[in-house]
């Protein structure tokens, strides 16, 4: 299998996007072509990852549509859908076409605009991830599934509310840092859990989990560059390899798994591409997690490794989690703060830790980050994908 | 690159459905699989081509839903799409899974279900692969395009009406003989073309094209299974190679191109996939063309080789692309009368060229064939994927 390196990473700022899908795709686009300098080197092939262009914003074949607005013909090109992992599924697709040899510059991208359609309609878009005949048709949404795996989380294992804001307080912090992210709002536990006017502040969603506990809706996009070993070393600056890539599928019904609070995909991935890596979750120096909902960075960190079950919460009791600490998580601001265009995050989890290995994350830059992991959780941890990326030195 | 073979090829009749959208895909999966005879030996990877979904069916995370619907978990899964070539894009994504050693044995299914949706709806349906500014706000639909190309490519080459019903005529004999065609009924040429009742029967659609110009709109769903070379050495039954997979876009607008008539996809990825497998177009025994629109059929089969420009449609009238012909095109019926489900489209086609090169294909089998050509045409030739398949003797 050959080498597969990022050479450039670029986004838009997450938020509201004024832009047509295959505008701010580009934009996204062009941010990380620039990064990268590819200079006359073509690229061969374009991958987009994107989950409701055809039903939100009446556009389908968005890689033909994107590779026209850049000029890139007759680069290959297709898109990617797979739910809120449809991001690390692209760039799973544009490192196989690297490792094969089929491509030796790919160019993957995520973009969403969900804001386009009014709130009970994006609901009902997000919740057709779901199972179709289980829980879909029952009119279970994200949040309410994630309400329930919060409670059975927490009475299992002793998180309490307080642990979830800790989540919340600390990726609003690191968002401040990051210029790209959707909120730009600090919080404080007063604000938004202990005070009188929390309930106010921080209205309840789906019980255990409120507001605050919960991703805002965003439109943006990310983009990496993907290079052979070949291409990455001719072109200047820290050289970023993909060392590790692991996918995992669990029930589509979250109810049918045995022990509903054990992320099977997240482990099953995780350990694969560590094993890929030759690596272990000691040795990574930044993470970027999927919290969708916040009782998910907690639940993740322990599935990938970082700490055992049930010790998390802890673990960031003690601030070992926040920029500064033993293991930064969610630097970027998360999926909390930054925002989650749902096909733009996994691209973006991996934009942020290119920057951070390159020493390239300003304010909110981890020292020496050798390192990196990324979780991207489809579904409800049905389809998932975990990436370990590598700074080598030249 | 490791070589990829496909032990494994089903599909459900295409025609009308009542099948949920993951049962359908997954009643295609269990006969490519059944073909295969797998045995003990696990899939790990799943791509599903699809294009309607998330907009027809309101369902997203299609992949994961058929991982768990066939209980394939933790095999890793997503969907690709890209326009009517979301089949071969699917199948060149589970080709370079194989190819770069991440994966052993993948499913590739294509799934569509077009029929739920009402005449205008899946019109506009359609037409949302066309550009989005330039073509789409104009009310451009498919039929009306291809109109525009075949009077162009009529008038420039000396085709005329006859001819596209030749092709029409032929495609509708080859259906008979394939029980999972969508159209089983024999056409004339007095019956749609020459006879006082031929404008009854054959109405003007787009001019010059009428309605058995163009393809049925179909449900329906179609698989393969890739394997590496040592699992395809472990199977019985003859083997079939994906010697060649060749791609290439083209302006998204059809009108942006220096000459409209010049499927310059075609034959870049046509050129691509030959270079690849290492073979030409004059080897080629059976060949499944994309005739979206009898013009199509006739246009690709010159752009890809197989005739120079202008002479396919003479090639036709000597009847060389029948089944017993010279070189039989869409011995399966083509989209014209096995259907056009978009997404399973590309993957039918592989299906049976790998049928054909099998010795499997009854009726309509074409003796001796060894090498197999297949041309996926998404958008209006804006994002072409060529694949040509070669029959390896154990």
């Amino acid at each position: 299998m050959r080498p597969v390196y990022i050479v450039g990473a670029g986004m838009t700022r997450f938020g509201r996007s004024e832009l047509p899908l295959v505008d701010l795709a580009g934009t996204a686009s062009l941010a990380a072509l620039r990064h990268a300098s590819l200079g006359k080197v073509p690229v061969d092939g374009v991958v987009v990852a994107n989950m409701g262009g055809s039903r939100i914003n009446r556009q389908t074949a968005l890689a033909s549509a994107l590779v026209d607005r850049l000029a890139l013909y007759p680069a290959a090109a297709e898109a990617v859908e797979n739910g809120p992992a449809s991001g690390a599924s692209a760039v799973k697709v544009g490192f196989q076409a690297v490792a094969s040899g089929m491509a030796d510059v790919v160019l993957v991208v995520g973009v969403e605009m969900m804001r386009a359609v009014d709130g009970l309609e994006g609901t009902d878009f997000v919740a057709s991830l779901s199972h179709p005949e289980v829980e879909y048709i029952y009119g279970v949404t994200l949040p309410s599934l994630a309400g329930l795996f919060a409670r059975l989380y927490m009475s299992r294992f002793g998180v309490e509310r307080r642990h979830l804001a800790m989540v919340a307080i600390k990726n609003h912090d690191h968002a401040m840092k990051n210029p790209y992210a959707h909120i730009h709002q600090p919080i404080t536990m007063e604000g938004i859990l202990t005070s009188p006017e929390a309930v106010v502040n921080n209205p309840l969603v789906a019980d255990p989990l409120c507001l605050f506990d919960c991703c805002p809706v965003s439109d943006g996009s990310a983009a990496v560059i993907l290079a052979s070993k070949d291409i990455a070393e001719r072109l200047s600056g820290p050289r970023v390899r993909i060392a590790g890539m692991g996918q995992a599928t669990d029930t589509h019904a979250v109810h049918e798994r045995e022990d509903p609070t054990d992320l099977r995909a997240v482990r099953l991935a995780s350990e694969k591409a560590f094993a890929m890596a030759d690596a272990k979750p000691a040795d990574v120096h930044v993470a970027e997690l999927h919290d969708a909902f916040t009782i998910l960075e907690i639940a993740e960190s322990e599935a990938a490794g970082f700490f055992k079950r049930g010790e998390a919460h802890k673990a960031i009791e003690r601030g070992e989690t926040r920029l500064g600490g033993r293991l930064p998580v969610n630097p970027s601001g998360g999926l909390k703060a930054r925002g989650h265009p749902v096909g733009a995050t996994g691209v973006a989890q991996l934009v942020e830790l290119t920057w951070q290995l390159r020493g390239e994350a300003t304010d909110r830059q981890v020292e020496k980050a050798k390192v990196a992991y990324a979780c991207n959780f489809g579904g409800f941890g049905n389809n998932v994908i975990a990436t370990v990326l590598r700074k080598e030195e030249r």
